[in-house]
Parts: structure tokens; sequence; C-alpha cells
């Protein structure tokens, strides 16, 4: 079963059911479990048992049936039966129509608790009506939310493939190369640079793959496929603690499978097979 | 001549020789006339002649001189032969690369603008030393430049592409779809969403194009053509006045050749040339 999310700003104006609430604490989301396996956002509404939500945003439908995201206070102590986990590790347990929309519940609550103050001149700000917008009285500057381009390439070289140990990642995984867009840069210009800064490699022949939101905490990754064009492995010892070139029979740990970092190394080793 | 750009965020400790100043009043950029028709950004230090900016971001280098951002008091009168010139007039008559570096410099000085105070709790944020990065010295909060992805796309359907005009274009200029990325979205869904929301019209092949940065004020714009799956053509009239099907014999005026939009249907007209 494959829930419709259909994205909304302006809630009906009765309630006549009862609805989803995606409810955070930090970037942990409150669930509940059903049976014995799954689990699913709070179906029932915090008011009604007395928890006060610090602010909620209307987010949409999923199969006709609202949803809301909503921040709770720090001290909130969840109701029997339910439970807070962090955003990262839920993406394995919960359904993948539920995580989609809790990535999104997330990404617009905490928009919504960064743009409580105008970033110029510090005047409260005010939620536009039917806008997922937030305006300044004083001084006019509107602010919608915010998303973080990034793109994230695999490098390939005949067999092989370049793949990296972030400073931040678990020990012992090694990943595809990735980093933000800046300002004024292409999407082929980052993916040349990052991969330059990173590990002194340069690149050419740069394809789209595809792409992915990430809510960790408001990514959008943007997947490209690149060939070596020439270069020595020279790591940035700040980002880095290792780059090499591997292939299949001697691949180190890999991310899971639901990211674009998984799906592009499959496709590379695939394709590398047939 | 092209000049390379190599970004920067820490200045070097002396100026030992002319930088290039990107000096901004809003969008308006101050700019130099040499000869008789060249226009560049201003050579002169603004300190050395008394015009004391309201803030500055180091940029960069371009080949190896050094390029400052600066915004300008609003009463701020240009010295004698130079003039504040709107940025996006600006793409025609400025060379490229000083274009390129124009916009980066106008959405880096904005981004400082607009990150004076933290958006959560409203304290004076202060620059982090060797990133380009604004935090707030009490709740902690980072703020990078923001980028605004947007996608592009050129629906075509046989022969015909699907062009639209818009409440906010210029009188009788039509163009190709475009529309912000919403968080939790992939590039294609916003490309479905976007097409259907605006024009009620359905696609189907989505194929990535080409990126473009677009400081108007800080869109990154991702480009792609996809086909017609099914539906008739029904405006939404909050953002168009019309849409319609085009043969490259009736087109209507299009976005100049500078736009990754025009890319996109110069580049579909050859190919249904071919």
């Amino acid at each position: 079963m494959y829930r419709t999310f259909i994205p909304g700003v302006t809630p009906p104006t009765e309630q006549s059911r009862p609805a989803w609430w995606f409810a955070f604490v930090g970037n942990k989301l409150l669930i509940q479990s059903v049976g014995t396996r799954s689990l699913i956002p709070s179906l029932i509404n915090l008011v009604d048992i007395g928890l006060m939500p610090v602010r909620t945003q209307f987010l949409g439908t999923l199969d006709h049936q609202e949803c809301y995201g909503a921040e709770m206070p720090k001290d909130t102590i969840p109701p029997l039966g339910m439970a807070f986990k962090g955003l990262r590790e839920l993406s394995s347990s919960l359904e993948e129509d539920f995580f989609a929309v809790s990535g999104r519940a997330f990404q617009i609550v905490e928009w919504d608790r960064t743009h409580q103050y105008c970033g110029y001149c510090a005047t409260k700000t005010i939620q536009l009506p039917s806008k997922r917008a937030k305006c300044c009285p004083n001084c006019g500057l509107v602010n919608y939310p915010r998303l973080s381009p990034a793109v994230i390439v695999l490098v390939s070289r005949g067999e092989e493939l370049l793949l990296a140990r972030a400073n931040r990642f678990p020990e012992s995984m090694y990943s595809v190369l990735a980093g933000f867009v800046e300002p004024g840069e292409s999407l082929e210009e980052t993916v040349m640079r990052e991969v330059r800064e990173e590990t002194g490699i340069e690149v050419k022949d740069i394809r789209y793959f595809g792409s992915q939101p990430w809510p960790f905490p408001n990514s959008l990754m943007i997947g490209f496929t690149a060939g070596y064009a020439g270069g020595e492995i020279v790591i940035d010892q700040l980002e880095l603690t290792d780059a090499a070139w591997f292939s299949k029979d001697n691949l180190p740990q890999i991310p899971p499978k639901l990211s674009i970092a998984r799906k592009l190394i499959d496709s590379f080793l695939s394709d590398s097979q047939s």
C-alpha cells in the first residue's frame, strides 16, 4: 500500500476526523506502534491529551487524511505506548510514505522554528496566510523553507570507483563524494570543485543520475556520475580520513539501500558486471 | 579572454594591489566604463575615496586579483565616471566572467545582510572565521548562504512545445515552465507537480538538461525536458496569464540568449529540425 501525499498550506476550516501528527523534539519524531512490528506517526491529537505544541504547521493530506507538523517542548514526556525516535534510525522502520512525510514535516517545522525573527532587522515575523512563507512586517523580507542543494558524485576509472571516508561517518563506512552547491555555481561546477578539493582528482563526462530529498536537516541531493580525467589522490584532511579506488571485489562497507549514494554504487556495479 | 575565479572566504592579510569591488545598493551594481564601450566593476577601493560600505565580504580571486562584495548605504552617490546599474540589465553589457562573479557577489552580500540576527532567538549573529557561515552565539544556529533550487522544464508534444506567460513577465514574452522545489520532493517530483499545477498537463520521460545559477535573488535553475503524457491546458490564473502549444513556425517572444530557458528552447528547435 502506498499512500498519496498532496502538499497544502491552508488547513481545512474544521477537522472532521483523526489527523496524522508529525510531532518533533529536535530531530526526534513521536511514533506509536501498531500490532507487534509497525511504527506510525501519532494519530492522537496531542492537544486532546494535554500536550501543547510550541508551534504547528499544516502539511497537506495523506490519502485525504490531514497531516500536521508540530514542534513539541524539549521536556515533553511521550504518552503511554509512544516514543520519540531519531529520524535517521526511522528510515528503516517507518513505511516509505510515512518516512517521506516525516522528512518533509521535519524540514517545515525546522523552517518555522528558525524563522521566528527577521534575519535583517530582528523584528518578529508573521506567516503569510496562503503561502509557505514568513514575512517581516518591518522591512518586508520574505523567507520560504530553506533547501540546501548538494551534489553527490560517483567517480569511476575503468572498473574502479572512488570512495572516501568522511570524518563524520560511522566507523569503517566509505561512500561516494558529496558537497553543497555554492552561490554562483552550476551543479557541474560544484561536481568538479568538490572532487578536486576533497581528493585532488579531476573529472570529465559529468552525467546526471537522479535526485533525492534528504532531510538531515534540509538537503536536496543531486546525483551525478563522472569519469576520471587525471590527478593522484590527495585528501582534504579536514573533511576526509581516507579516499581510494575500489573494485567490486574489494568493496568496503557502503551506505544503506535507501540512500542515493548506495543507488549510485549499485548502478555502477551492475553496469560493470554486464 | 576568460578569467579564472577561485572562491575563497579568508582575505589575504595584506592587500598588495588593486582589488575588484562588487559594490551594491539593493540589486544595483556599481560599475565604471573603460574606453567607449566596456563596463567593469569598480577597481577603486571605495574606502579610499570616502565611501564606507555597510558590510563587506571577501569573495575569492579573479585571475589572482582579490574580489570583494560590498553593501553600500542606500543614499550612496556614485563617484564621477561610475554608476549603479541593475544586475539583470548588466547581463548583456558586462563580460561573462564579471557577470558571473557579480551574481555570486550579490548572493553573498544579500546573505550577509539578511543574516545579521538569529531567526530563532533574534540574537546578533557572528561570522565564523574560516567558513562562509554565520552562527548564533546564544542558541548555536548556523546559516550558510541560501540557495533556492528551482526546476525549469520544456514540455514537448511532437513538434510542439508548451510555453506560458507568467504574470510577472515583460509584455508578450513566453517561456518554459519553472518553479521552486519544495521540502521533501525529488527534482522529478517538482517537475510533475509544477507542470500539473500551472497548466493541468501530465508529463513523462523527464530528462535532465543542465543547470545554471540565477542570482535573482538566489536561484539555482535545474533544467529538464519532458514529454506530454495527457491532459488539456487549464492555467493557474494566480501564476499565468496564458499557456499554449507552439511550433517553430509560430513562436512568440522568448527569453534572451543567456538564460537556460532559451537554451532549452533552442536545443529543442535544433533537435526537431534535424
